[in-house]
């Protein structure tokens, strides 16, 4: 796709506007957790799940109307995640991409309830959007989306994968095994939950959406495993992060289980197969493919 | 209700057996996080919330089997509330219920995602409720009884009340109405889900659940001024608590801000409207009926 990056930036662009249409407006006296979960929302980031779930679904010609309350969803329980992962007790993050985290504006207390106020409101939102649909047979596919939304993102999914991560604090020896869950459940889960909601809602073939579960997996793992890479090896600029941060906390990543070289070869393997899938399915989508490809080949 | 303690014995234990029905089985990554959640869940309570649903469903004749993952999903959500509350960040506290709280026993961090995989495994339950429901007209029901439990759970309600809670401490002077607002928000909102979804799951008439939604304001605010009460004047050994531990922290309470006998007023006036509202309804329940008596007139 020549104009990727124009691209890019245009469907980010539409993403924050969908995204701020369904934040709530802080008032009362629940003024301040409402501040603190719109500050977290936007902070701003990729929005690559809610992109996803726009994305799959304009491919099997669904309306943005539809997708338009799960992406707002998604992104809701993904910045919930990160508030309450950068708490004191968990990874303890004054700053998230240049800003200070929510913690560190509104204190630890509010920076809890505000994830959880996110975490509600996303199922708030879908449910709204249930409730109002008329049309029997869309409202069949919000449903079922709904429910994939909340599997992923529960302790069979996300939550599954921070408490595995949690664990690993501290152990002595992480296996191979368990990192693979570790960037499956923690990543890979909600990647699975934007491309297979946006499918859903459209509509799409029974084998497409399961293939296209089968690519987001392979590109929230090989996303991981890439940004593993990228700890050892990028320019600490590129990265907006310090460089070699996780092999200074002794903390086991893909490279420093498998080694560099097998890290490279995997990420290129899971990316060949996620496109190969891609190119399979009853419809396309040049950008969502140019996306794919970019978040696994990544250089920051 | 002349037997109203051993009814009372008996639904608590019906409520009990149908909570653990739905809780997940601990095991693989993510088992450490199953565990801090049913401890949490089965450190035992008063089940007030799930026995509301259940008494409101039964009073209008709805079958069990459909108000039972509703019963669980609220309890759910009323334990994970406990467990962030309790969180060093928020109350600190190292006990409830005689049992260690659950950042005592797993760590604050492992405290902090058991609450959130609680809170979403509440939504994974009814949306799984309602995924399998092949009768349109109760599917109807259940998704409006979830969106009521969302809607009570979140901003608008409970999480909106801990807001205002936290902002409360450390303020030199909390106004009538905060207080208001927090015993509303914070406690009553749950337990207006509690009586609505039942009653909706049931098919009440539409008189009915409003009516049944002022009672459950009624009752959740009294047992809160009641509380407010009993930390004055209660028996230490009735309440199992520190007594005059509001005072003593020199927190805003009802008795505080309008005097012992005021508060009492105000709770015998609550109880009386919402008695007789309930003995206005279409449909009766004797049980009920006395649990609410019994939640307004309460000594420990």
């Amino acid at each position: 796709m020549d104009n990727f990056s124009d691209e890019l930036r245009r469907r980010t662009e539409h993403c924050n506007q969908v995204i701020s249409a369904y934040l709530p407006k802080a008032e009362g006296y629940a003024s301040r957790v409402i501040d603190a979960m719109n500050y977290s929302v936007e902070a701003g980031g990729k929005r690559l799940r809610p992109m996803l779930v726009c994305e799959t679904n304009r491919m099997y010609g669904g309306s943005d109307g539809t997708a338009e309350p799960f992406m707002a969803a998604i992104e809701m329980i993904h910045t919930y995640s990160l508030i309450h992962d950068d708490l004191p007790e968990m990874d303890n993050d004054e700053y998230r991409r240049g800003r200070k985290t929510t913690h560190a504006v509104y204190g630890a207390g509010m920076a809890v309830i505000a994830g959880d106020g996110l975490l509600n409101f996303a199922y708030e939102t879908v449910l709204r959007a249930i409730r109002s649909e008329t049309d029997a047979r869309i409202r069949e596919r919000k449903i079922r989306a709904a429910s994939l939304l909340a599997d992923g993102a529960g302790i069979y999914g996300m939550v599954g994968g921070q408490c595995a991560d949690l664990m690993c604090e501290g152990q002595e020896k992480v296996s191979a095994e368990e990192l693979w869950y570790i960037h499956k459940h923690k990543t890979a889960c909600m990647i699975e939950s934007g491309f297979g909601m946006g499918a859903i809602l459209a509509g799409a073939p029974e084998d497409d959406i399961a293939k296209l579960l089968k690519i987001a997996e392979n590109t929230g793992i090989a996303f991981q495993i890439r940004d593993d890479i990228l700890d050892v090896k990028g320019s600490s600029e590129e990265m907006g992060k310090t460089l070699g941060k996780d092999a200074e906390e002794n903390k086991a990543t893909y490279v420093s289980i498998h080694g560099l070289s097998k890290a490279e070869q995997d990420v290129e393997s899971l990316t060949r197969e996620a496109l190969e899938l891609f190119d399979s399915l009853t419809a396309r989508n040049d950008f969502l493919r140019a996306l794919i490809v970019s978040l696994m080949t990544r250089t920051h």
